[in-house]
């Protein structure tokens, strides 16, 4: 593979992700913010010259301060508006801290708990990542660094309403979170009403996988539609997400009350955006619903 | 600025595509397969690795066989389906034959006159791109090379019931299509009810230039949408495009009869996807609505 940050001609820093099945994506880099290497991954930050800071991690393409509102906001807002009243959730990962940023936005919230297993991510992102980091020290979040996949098997029956999976892709050391047995383990410690929201592959270049995973998921909740949210920095600009329900329906309307608040401050977020996420293109949708 | 087509490491053939406000798109290349210097600009065709053939002009990036779809049924499909009964249609540009392939689908369509402007864009794509030319000999199509905007000045007032602009970006050559004079000329060319559509740009990274032209369309026809369509060979994956219209909306309801055969064979279009397609996030509305 070429390198990942390079000097291209002109002398200029380039930053390049290359997807395994589609195009490279490229950013023009200012300079180096950081490079820290931890029991569990590399982790570099870099100011680009156009998108803001970009977070990576081995190589791979996490956020970018220029766009990840599209990210944060989809995989908080669309469970937590679904759910009918979402006091208890838990977050897997997550640890640029921008899903607890959203979250702690929600009147109904009474403890958002964190399961990161890095806490170099969270070190990094309280030290650079000023817009993300916001949330950490607020009195209804409990960060644990630790195993999240351990944390919802030994969870409590029933004892969230929402747990987000905001980890990186399924093809590296995240692959048990998009496994039967952790999708089992997440059903049991939801509560009745309860909701999982993750975020999984394009739904361009990884069709095939995020058809895999969207099934596997619908073996064990009743309910489950695959969303997606602009997100410019990664592969082909659109990002599929999978929402698993025990019952709430995101496409059954929405609470105005509880909304607009909500779609007041957003960036991306707002109700014509929830609905059309979850209209997929015709060759996806064959391919999800074969 | 770094060249577009290059040797990458591993002696690999790169070719990028660099925005000037954004990211670079990049593929790999398994070879060049044309090279046209025109009068009007210099067209390249490449074999990519994974995303079928690239068609580039002045070094920017006009489709790719594996993602066009999305564009052409769009530019087609959203005006062709809110026009009450469209008959007469003008393409401007187009030169590649995708949207007159859309177009022909339409069982109303009497006569589909293109007017491209470079003679060899339409001979690279018969020769090359036999998944898009696949109707220029159609018995209901009228190809021109000619200049579009004279075309459209000199039409018979209210002589066709959809306009289609399918040009190159406005910042380069094709400028004159997104002005206020060609504007003007192409609402009296228009009948009652007619509409036209057209490409703009990303919605993210030329926010400014999207707003700004459709305050300008926005100034002269009664109804103005923008929409969207998920196109991964562009900057940010979510390319812009405006509905311009005399009358009919597309947001009030289709016709079942006349969708169902158009969405059994598209790649992109669907009817939730047609109405998705007019939800824009947060900061791209408030830019609109201000």
């Amino acid at each position: 593979m070429d390198p990942n940050y390079y000097e291209g001609n002109e002398g200029r820093l380039i930053f390049t992700e290359w997807d395994p099945h589609g195009v490279g994506i490229s950013w023009r880099i200012k300079r180096a913010i950081t490079h820290v290497e931890t029991p569990y991954q590399v982790i570099d930050l870099y100011e680009t010259e156009d998108s803001g800071r970009l977070l990576v991690h081995d190589g791979a393409v996490m956020l970018t301060t220029a766009d990840e509102a599209a990210y944060h906001e989809m995989i908080v807002h669309v469970p937590m508006l679904t759910h009918p009243n979402p006091r208890r959730v838990l977050v897997v990962g997550g640890g640029d801290g921008g899903t607890l940023r959203e979250l702690v936005r929600h009147p109904t919230l009474e403890l958002a708990r964190q399961v990161e297993i890095d806490g170099e991510v969270v070190r990094v992102a309280r030290e650079h990542l000023a817009g993300l980091a916001t949330a950490f020290d607020h009195p209804k979040v409990d960060l644990v660094i630790g195993d999240g996949v351990k944390a919802v098997e030994e969870a409590e029956p029933g004892s969230y309403d929402v747990i987000l999976v905001d980890s990186t892709d399924p093809l590296g050391p995240a692959v048990p979170l998009f496994e039967e047995p952790f999708y089992r383990s997440v059903h049991r410690a939801l509560a009745e009403d309860g909701l999982l929201a993750q975020q999984v592959a394009s739904t361009f270049y990884h069709l095939e996988l995020y058809v895999t995973i969207v099934r596997r998921l619908r073996g064990i909740f009743p309910l489950v539609r695959p969303f997606t949210s602009q997100i410019p920095a990664y592969p082909s600009g659109n990002w599929g997400f999978a929402l698993a329900s025990k019952g709430p329906d995101p496409l059954r309307g929405l609470e105005a009350e509880r909304c607009e608040p909500i779609e007041q401050d957003a960036r991306y977020w707002n109700r014509e955006i929830h609905r059309a996420a979850f209209a997929l293109p015709n060759h996806a949708r064959r391919e999800l619903e074969a």
